[in-house]
């Protein structure tokens, strides 16, 4: 019963005692550790991050008291933490402009039964992908952006994100650069997916660049977005093989299939509460 | 210091509260937990599987009495267990036949400092190869192999093994099938190479079946060695791309690549106490 | 234009002249040619096989008499051949049971324009598929099977396509064996879309026994239907890695991927006129 | 007979007819072509590309004449063109500096028999791999490097290489920035492996700008080399996924397997007369 489980991040100075204190923790409120996965890095003074999945029967029920009771461990090793009930589905809006890719895949695939998540909206500055969003029986939000109109129209975006308690915004081929303004308030919530191999071919027009530099392979890069374009904490890459035969437009059409998959494995991984983010980097628990 | 350093491995029946009894143990011996990995199989009554690196100021002195005190947990558990000092090398045994691909390459990575065991030993059943095992400072021992001999020659093998303490035998494109008489008293220890992606091509001349049957990829398996023939648990795989213009000649070429690194990562997930047997399977801790 | 170019598909003895022969004729007919591929087998008597895509002004006009002033050329080196123009969309039925990655994959790259091609409908043994096939547009037949009525079903699929003039048959995760009676009449045009890296797991239930195997890879392979099952010539193959802590359930989700763009990426060559079959075998000039 | 073989390799402005001015030439010459492949870019005004290979019997002897004879059909295209005897191996010359992998793995392969070449001479600012060279009876040079006594030491590179007639200089991790003085008279022949994904991180220290860069991915670049650093045209391109848990130094671990592979196939390619430079970029007929 996914009403049983839960998942419990942390991030904090390494220390020793650190497991220990969470594993005995969580026998004595009669857990069963489901996965348990540990990462230190041992630069500097050491960060710890940890990710364990454990049930507990009628979980829901007892939360509260299970969050409350954790919080003098937590204080004691100062840790950044969140524990996330399974049957508590993240919220996800998507952002597209014009092509339907990454839509198509993520929506295919939430429709399957992989994705753990409720998908509340599609929002695009176009009208074009109105009839696959409804298509899957989503609400589709239409706001024109202008270079006049943008920061009026990303004040209604975070009106409406906020108004349906949005968890995670994937810009999935939304071609459009958001501000500052936009990022602060969903700072490490918003997935955007990136058209190259970052960092090679930052910003606009990878694939054109990618074939006037005669690549043989091009990639595609999932990262959370921040104020730097392009620069953000990368959640996944990966890439195919092409060769001198292929046009830029063939190069975006075998880009569109490598795109599709590391934008989903992202999210994925986003949705099973694997990502931890440090120093504009990821730990990804697989 | 990796005098400091040691890997427990753990398999048992899945029980609530086995993380905290280990770590709560290696707290209170004074270690840091390194890393942590864990896996529970939930069919059946659910296995439990955990591999713990962790250090210990001057564990090689304390490591006896570290190794007692645990036995009372495991016996609680019913584990199967192994502690494993970082310091103390694994021994190993290499045998080949006439081609040194994978012989080289394990020896070139294990003279890079990218394997942490002492290779002890070449063994083969032709000369072909003395050179390179002895350019490497190795001994290398011939012992021909008939059919009638056979028996002879394992039995020969077996005291030299023995006598030189070896803890695991690479199988490193050794054209011969070793007899159960063998491979019990060495009993998951003996790792081969095998020229296909196992299942597909079992036995002899894989290269040529896969010419024959026009397969668009080839692989290779690293896996333990069973009394049935290329059937015991898988370690590793991986492929590599082929098209209709490679002869039976270039496919067994281009295997050659993929052989090497496949034994490569074999031996070295082995060596770091990663891969935990079960069912004919393989846990691999990455 | 599309309308000006064609492909041009060789068998035969190889022989001293034949590229001189054609790329001459070719010339003669005023032919700019676009790509040329070319494979010669070297063992036995040997074969040669070629693929030249050209393009002439307003051949959609010269066709019939450009293929009728090639035919001595093909007759002296006793070719078999193909002549086909761009223009002339190949006619594709899809054939699904009840899982929908497949189809959906083909149809979704099909209306974004990426097959050359005219899917002209959907046939299934179940219903479950036919509100994804309507919504593109596409009429959906169903045709429940039984063992009983089998025969006479396949009488009736076989009416239906050649009453539609289908050039290609996808079984796209049809979860029927089909029987020589229906293979007969579209000799080299069905192709399938078999759960594993064949010749690993011929038959029902790969992933099962992929997960019981232990393996550390999936794959799956599209290939042509023949009398043997799953043993027809292989297209394309393409494979994932997994590890230990994936389910049956999981390596089938995983699958799934994998299945999908291998299946689409062997109907594209085809479309492309790319595969020619040969010896149980193809050859894919890419 | 490799003594009956050649390639010919062409570039020019595509027009109509070359094909069959070459596949005839070379039917009235006797020969039988193995393998032809072609590649036509069709902006602007359109480039030509062809890799011919061919058979001939006792074609050693004839060599001079067919050059000669081909020699208007070149003129009448304005093709630019090289007959490469496959007989005549290509002399290579390897430089390097302390890191041994790439140097081992050309040596092992070539040793092999899969490189078809007379490796000549290594090439060294270190002592470090004199015994390496040595090793597989190589003659090896020691030249020591400093900014003062580089254009010196440069100019007797040059002499060595000159007087040795090398066709093809590999920096197998020579890690010297080479003057424009070296690379003019070795325009398209010196073969640099760069330990990157290019156009990431160009330039020094790429695994720790990967890591600090937190890339699931890194990768390895060969390339031609050119007067702009890490920009000449690449060759063949791979990549390793990796995760958070490598460190800088196991990037950099990881990252000598990827860089084998990749500066082995370039080379191989090269000596295989696969690959065809324009516009700063390759065509590689595989």
């Amino acid at each position: 019963m996914s009403n049983d489980k839960a998942v419990l991040l942390i991030s904090c100075t390494d220390k020793p005692g650190i497991v220990a204190a969470v594993s005995t923790y969580l026998y004595e409120k009669g857990a069963n550790i489901i996965s348990s996965d540990q990462y230190s890095t041992n630069y500097q003074e050491g960060l710890f991050f940890m990710r364990v999945e454990f049930s507990i029967p009628n979980l829901d029920r007892h939360f509260p008291a299970i969050e409350e009771d954790f919080r003098p461990i937590a204080n004691k090793y100062e840790m950044k933490w969140n524990l996330f009930l399974n049957s508590k589905k993240k919220r996800v809006a998507i952002f597209v402009s014009k092509e339907d890719h990454c839509l198509v895949e993520l929506l295919w695939q939430w429709k399957a039964g992989d994705f753990e998540c409720d998908i509340v909206m599609v929002v695009s500055n176009h009208e074009d992908l109105r009839a696959t969003a409804t298509g899957f029986g989503l609400p589709f939000y239409h706001f024109p952006v202008t270079k006049e109109n943008k920061p009026e129209v990303e004040k209604r975006h975070i009106e409406l994100l906020k108004e349906h308690n949005i968890d995670v915004i994937v810009l999935a081929k939304y071609m459009q650069i958001v501000s500052p303004g936009f990022i602060e308030p969903f700072r490490n919530k918003i997935i955007n997916i990136h058209h190259s191999f970052l960092p090679a071919f930052v910003g606009a027009k990878p694939y054109d660049r990618a074939y006037e530099r005669g690549v043989k392979i091009i990639g595609a890069t999932a990262h959370f977005v921040t104020e730097e374009l392009d620069a953000g904490p990368i959640i996944e890459q990966d890439i195919i093989r092409v060769s001198h035969d292929y046009s830029a437009a063939e190069l975006k059409r075998v880009g569109r299939m490598v795109e599709r998959s590391v934008i989903a494995r992202a999210l994925q991984w986003y949705l099973q509460n694997r990502v931890i983010i440090f120093d504009n980097k990821t730990v990804v628990f697989k």
